[in-house]
């Protein structure tokens, strides 16, 4: 395997190549090693207020074009600003920061007639800071049916008070966002009957027999209608949420044989959790060596394999692999969906993680899946699956079918679906909107700016909302110590490889908790 | 930890000693290094047949108190007797082996009206030899809906057609008899709100973020109710399956300090797959050493784990601990439940794993549980959860809570409720009554035997129904590929670290696949 075809995109002829966007020219890392060594620290920050880019001239042309031409993006764009349930919303107590953007920033109201009974009850008897607790789905008779439990911060029976003495927590990035969405969408419970998924093997399994054909099909299907990866004659390994897979991964790429461990890279900011998982097993195989640039300009012809996360976690820019040398390349593609950032081509790498956390929201279904171009590497990582779990869930399976077909869905002509991303990527769009108006003159901290790209899904540009905020404190201070003080806990820059100046901060939190961080974040001018 | 604490059951003082019935002074290990290995190949074979001692005087008094006396066991064996439905199966085609237990061998009749539409449509439509198949279970309404998928060995549009030229595979040891009494249990679903389970952690957590505290609730009742685990006092941690929670027992008690890895012994047969997960990690912290016996007399005092599976697998003896050294056991109980063996007392080791699978049938969820003494052993045991897999699916937590409540409240007093485990032993009863009746006289093969020993939970005295059947040959020859020869493919001494003479039969497949090894197996006289 080589790591110049694994970085190199060999999408469709129809696609857009994805080095020809502005965004991807940006961060392809082929400018020289100053600006190598700049982009491994985030490409995507610089010393201008993201406001500033946000409104450049390019930017405005293509919001001009997106709302004057009939394309399908301006259709649903339409569509979003003319939902009644959430126009409901502008005015609500929990709008800190009042912008144009505002009635996009909620997905519908609680007293919307497409709420189940429990949804309301949620939202209206919790006040939107808490869930309706009840013992089981199935118990709402039983006498502790019908409580509240509070959020983070929120307290009282309807959960109606702010205790603004609270320590916020940010720091995993729980993307508990999409809940809004999903209690709008009372059609979509699943339902597995008793008799179903006991065996091991599922019912209708692919080439790998712990694996439904039908979520694999439901899985192809959806990356064919979002033109996100390539995945015809590809095979497609099932894992407990991407983690797994990344482990598999590892496994698969490397020998009990070889004289050393492999070395495993990833240029910084790196997703925090590579080196505490690649070394928890402490493994033969393989060990943990960090910086990928570092690792390449240190000469070494050591065998290696090199992790990517693109978009980014933390810092949300469109990474390739760095090293260039005769290793392999875990492609990382969790957030390479459009409510995060444009879709530019269809990703094209032998080993393409993906995970359901990212996408629909359901981190607790623990539902990852790898795109895998060489049949033997696939069948080593579904190995390692089975020895490790025998297999996934079949309920969560299941889960992964119901959830991706509601989202697919959504985009057929049933008018009394919600587009998913599309509401998704607005909510996202202002939630970031906000957050850079909020801060915009801040003497604290350096934003984050993203340029626009063309999205294929969409057909229209936008910026990139990324699920994190990666912020640098103008001074050279510990910065998530900072935050501490100022009651937000968050991640900061050493679990990414970088320096304390850094900290990640979450943007996928439950709406109440989300407004909370943004007036704690700007009363810190 | 000391495996002499690990190995004497420290039940409350209600509860019988372990050691003082008929079974555990059998299988104590305390006669001797010549009966130890003996009982290490298995100590529950011997050259006589099952049915011989089957009819001991022992086992037939105890009938006879069983039945005469009101005992609340008598109760439920009457009424197991009394179901009309499964009455009904008397003189089916399927009954290979009539005999006085006929009426209990099968779960309730196709025809009954407690059956949902669709395990009436499952039963009826595929003949019971194949499901019904949907393309989901939500979509009954699609027109690909409606078809049988037959089981192996079977075809057919209605699964009606039994291939008499196929391999019959009882490889695994799938759990798939259950299916039967789940079908029959309509009020059983699991209804998952697609709002519900979106966060990483679950919505009420145990001292674990990950563990939801209602299942923790129910697993604790559930032994409670069983009486064959002491929980007070012991942490709880959740697994993808005990294959998971084995994996991480190994690491909570090893260090990357150490040495040398820590040796990793279990007597021989032991469960097949303990050597490959052991060795797959290709971890620093422990290795594969095999046969605990052999490690014993070598007289090392290296540090060692050492794995004891009560029931065994494969041969369905309460193993205990061999080594009695100064190093860690890990007690694997995944078949201590009242169907498959009488339940002495409860449990009380320091790492106790249990699996969902083997209860309720449903392995295909991925749900295991260890109960853990050390509260520090627990807490490593978490962090390997978390680092391979983020935490236990929610989807599979909430279809546990769904399964075990279900079962627990087959025993309260509502009459339309059938009592699972009841029901269950009497099903495995009848199977290796019909399959030792069948053998009894075979010139190929000795059968294993077991002795009675009281329930406390059925408040009588039966003899074990393990899951498998430890098959040896009479003749020295490859056990598992006279069985080839003859269509049945089976998993040979090799993976249990004996000789190629045992055989390991499953019991615990599907009605007509089982019928079919039964009738295969007594064609080999």
């Amino acid at each position: 395997m080589d790591s110049n075809e694994g970085g190199a995109p060999t999408g469709s002829q129809d696609a857009m190549p994805v080095l020809s966007s502005p965004i991807m020219q940006r961060f392809s890392f082929e400018n020289g090693h100053h600006a190598q060594r700049m982009a491994a620290v985030c490409p995507s920050v610089s010393s201008k207020g993201f406001m500033t880019n946000f409104a450049t001239p390019v930017y405005i042309a293509l919001l001009a074009v997106m709302l004057v031409l009939p394309s399908p993006a301006a259709d649903w764009i339409s569509k979003v600003h003319e939902f009644p349930l959430i126009k409901q919303m502008n005015g609500s107590s929990n709008d800190y920061f009042t912008n144009s953007r505002e009635s996009m920033m909620c997905f519908p109201h609680p007293e919307s007639p497409r709420l189940s009974s429990y949804a309301s009850d949620h939202l209206q008897l919790c006040s939107g800071n808490g869930h309706y607790e009840i013992a089981s789905h199935q118990e709402r008779t039983t006498p502790d049916a019908g409580a509240c439990h509070c959020y983070g911060c929120f307290s009282g029976k309807h959960c109606e008070h702010l205790n603004s003495d609270c320590d916020l927590n940010i720091f995993h990035g729980d993307p508990t966002l999409f809940e809004e969405y999903w209690l709008t969408q009372p059609d979509a419970p699943t339902i597995i009957p008793s008799w179903q998924g006991l065996s091991y093997f599922a019912h209708r399994h692919n080439s790998y027999l712990f694996v439904d054909s039908f979520l694999e099909q439901t899985i192809r299907q959806l990356h064919g209608m979002i033109g996100n990866a390539v995945t015809e004659g590809r095979f497609l390994v099932l894992g407990v949420g991407s983690t797994q897979l990344y482990q598999a991964a590892l496994y698969a790429l490397t020998s009990p044989d070889s004289p050393t461990p492999t070395s495993v890279v990833s240029a910084i900011p790196h997703y925090s959790s590579f080196e505490g998982v690649t070394r928890f097993l402490d493994s033969r195989r393989f060990k943990w060596i960090g910086d990928a640039e570092k690792f390449r300009d240190s000469g070494t012809s050591e065998p290696y394999i090199e992790l990517v996360t693109s978009p980014n976690n933390p810092c949300g820019s469109m990474n390739k692999a760095v090293v260039n040398g005769n290793g392999s390349v875990i492609n990382d593609l969790a957030y390479y969906w459009p409510h995060y950032t444009p879709i530019t081509a269809p990703a094209d790498y032998p080993i393409m993680l993906w995970t359901l956390s990212k996408i629909t929201g359901h981190a607790g279904t623990r539902l990852g899946w790898a795109i895998v171009e060489d049949e033997k590497i696939a069948t080593k990582m579904a190995f390692f699956v089975q020895m490790n779990t025998l297999g996934v869930s079949q309920d969560a399976q299941a889960r992964g079918v119901t959830l991706l077909r509601s989202i697919t869905s959504s985009y057929n002509t049933r008018p009394e679906r919600q587009p998913f991303f599309h509401l998704s990527q607005a909510v996202l769009e202002d939630r970031w909107a906000r957050m850079s108006q909020a801060l915009q003159n801040s003497s604290r901290f350096v934003l984050p700016e993203f340029e626009p790209a063309s999205c294929s899904f969409f057909g229209r540009a936008f910026q990139p909302n990324p699920p994190f905020m990666w912020l640098k404190c103008k001074v050279d201070e510990d910065c998530a110590q900072l935050l501490k003080d100022h009651k937000i806990i968050s991640r900061g820059g050493r679990a990414f490889g970088v320096s304390t100046q850094y900290v990640r901060v979450s943007m996928l939190d439950r709406r109440p908790l989300f407004d909370l961080l943004l007036s704690r974040l700007a009363a810190l001018h």
